[in-house]
């Protein structure tokens, strides 16, 4: 009779969120051979679809949910870390960590601190606040909500703003102002650092957006100032004992690479890995949390690029078309701005790809 | 206020059998966008842990599973068709194929009937027809059970059979016995075809078998007699009405490529595509049950390869290094001779990625 071996347990990580960062966390962990248990709001979410672990509730169901598992972690900053309970969850990146990056505030002072590249800021939460800084920056600047923003939303240019609006503006919320930046091009970058204190980074990517929304990504793009950024930012990662994928974005500015926003997690410019790097960022976020040594990424062609597929109002989205390396979130509706799915390209230069990306999205109406 | 536009119905899609090819067909169905549901015996079933439409159950239970779903499939060919109940789902690949391919002599007269080169064989029910073929083919022949064979269970070469051996084969299960043939290498190729009629093939690849296993697969490679064989196995597929994928097995004579074996599913030979191609074996399936256009495919890299990570008794898999494009089947328990997962790999030459794939399997403990 063939004896049975006993495998090493199967290590269990919750995400909080059920969104398609969550979906594609649950997607990179299968293969991995890791169990991946989603607490999400509702059944309907993308990641609630795609493994049998799905609970349903919110931050305050958190203890029961995290004490079954081994590892914790986020697919949005945005939430209230004085409500996350102390769990034996190994929680990734810690809770200090988030806390410092969700804020817009404590971010921008955190750069400061590493003396990483960034826009000039001020803290305004008054009108005398607005006053001053409008003198600073001979009115071109931006202001940014401390909290809860994304994809354009809380963020405001300054000198667009009617006196209406401007009025309406309830800076009690808090809010940063920062110097107006005249780049040449916004770009961004993955790094990961996992709970073995190794670290990675991926290419530089050339980021456009829409609408204030990332439209694609195509790279690699080379920039002379990126080894020292990389360096500060790995130095201020160990320093906070970060653990887990971060999104950088940068503007270029030509002569310089100033970071324009932290993301604390997988990030959509990152989305390009699934089909162009030798380990997308969805494994590297989990074997950061698993304590892995994080491995050497190759390439595995010379250009690539990822082009996002954004709802609009009045049309139903369709799937009945070949597309190659499409991500589909199975969203339940479509919505005007909303990020239903992605396509992947790979090949010999990036104008090749990024005529191929739009050749693809051509193929779904959305 | 923003209208919520409705989504055209989500595909929904069944597989009977919780396997790994059951489970990698989910994991290929979530970024299409397409509900996989799955019925099989164990809630540890491969499958059954990458999607939340999992069914305890099995082929008795198939007519309240089927009925819900717009689609469903097979994991393996080895089921009695006459326990399909007729369903309102569209069941690909036909049952009448399925029968037909299932058993190794009705399928051997398939290839016959079709032209299609293959070893020369004949019926094997009792102990004279033994003795007929073993004068016919001067003792050099293999003896196949008829049903339920698979990675070399089932089937005997005569020659090494001892008379004790012989005596207890139960020849009422129903044999073929096939001409053994002297062959340079075994190779392999996928072919596609879609309820739309539109077709496919995958490139030829060569196939390392150890204790009549596949070991490992590399590709892509030529073979002159390929194109005059695929267009018979195509006219084939036409008449037969056949949808889905078709794993094909082939012994390379040198001149001649004789088919060895069909499967009517997805195939461990195939595996590759999910690192090396635009589309994978387990979506183009999918999209032929869909009725789908088959699209043009593309190949990644100048070459790529599989290994299989196959169980042995003694040690527990240890998942602690970081291994690219890994696929762990999540099996709950480790088995000499179980497939427990693979490795893709690409690169500039065959013999690279050979390399490769041998030096990441070692840093699995199997």
């Amino acid at each position: 009779m063939r004896r049975v071996s006993k495998r090493k347990l199967v290590p269990k990580i919750g995400i909080l969120g059920g969104g398609q960062l969550a979906r594609m966390l649950c997607l990179a962990a299968h293969p991995l051979g890791v169990e991946c248990h989603v607490l999400s709001g509702n059944a309907d979410d993308p990641a609630a679809q795609v493994t049998p672990y799905w609970q349903q509730g919110h931050l305050s169901d958190l203890t029961e949910f995290a004490d079954r598992l081994d590892l914790l972690t986020f697919e949005s900053e945005f939430f209230s870390v004085d409500l996350i309970p102390s769990t034996k969850a190994y929680v990734f990146p810690n809770l200090k960590c988030m806390s410092l990056f969700q804020d817009r505030l404590t971010q921008k002072k955190t750069l400061q601190r590493f003396s990483i590249p960034t826009a000039d800021f001020f803290a305004v939460n008054e009108l005398i606040d607005l006053e001053h800084v409008s003198k600073k920056f001979n009115k071109n600047f931006v202001l940014k909500k401390r909290l809860g923003g994304y994809d354009g939303n809380g963020t405001f240019i300054y000198k667009n703003l009617s006196s209406l609006e401007l009025s309406s503006l309830d800076l009690s919320y808090g809010f940063i102002a920062e110097k107006l930046i005249h780049f040449k091009q916004e770009c961004a970058v993955m790094v990961f650092r996992s709970r073995n204190g190794s670290v990675l980074h991926y290419p530089l990517v050339k980021v456009q957006s829409k609408d204030q929304r990332c439209d694609w990504v195509l790279g690699p793009i080379l920039h002379k100032k990126l080894n020292s950024v990389l360096k500060k930012i790995f130095k201020m990662l160990a320093e906070l004992n970060y653990v887990g994928a971060l999104g950088i974005e940068f503007f270029d500015t030509g002569n310089e690479l100033l970071v324009n926003e932290l993301a604390p997690r997988v990030h959509n410019t990152g989305h390009y890995s699934q089909l162009a790097l030798s380990f997308d960022q969805f494994q590297l976020h989990l074997m950061c949390g698993l304590g892995l040594e994080l491995p050497r990424i190759t390439q595995l062609n010379k250009a690539f690029g990822m082009i996002n597929l954004i709802g609009t109002d009045d049309c139903e989205p369709s799937l009945e078309k070949t597309i190659p390396a499409l991500h589909w979130y199975g969203k339940k509706t479509n919505r005007e701005g909303r990020k239903m799915g992605h396509i992947n390209a790979v090949g010999p230069s990036q104008s090749a790809v990024l005529r191929n990306l739009k050749f693809q999205r051509k193929k779904i109406k959305l």
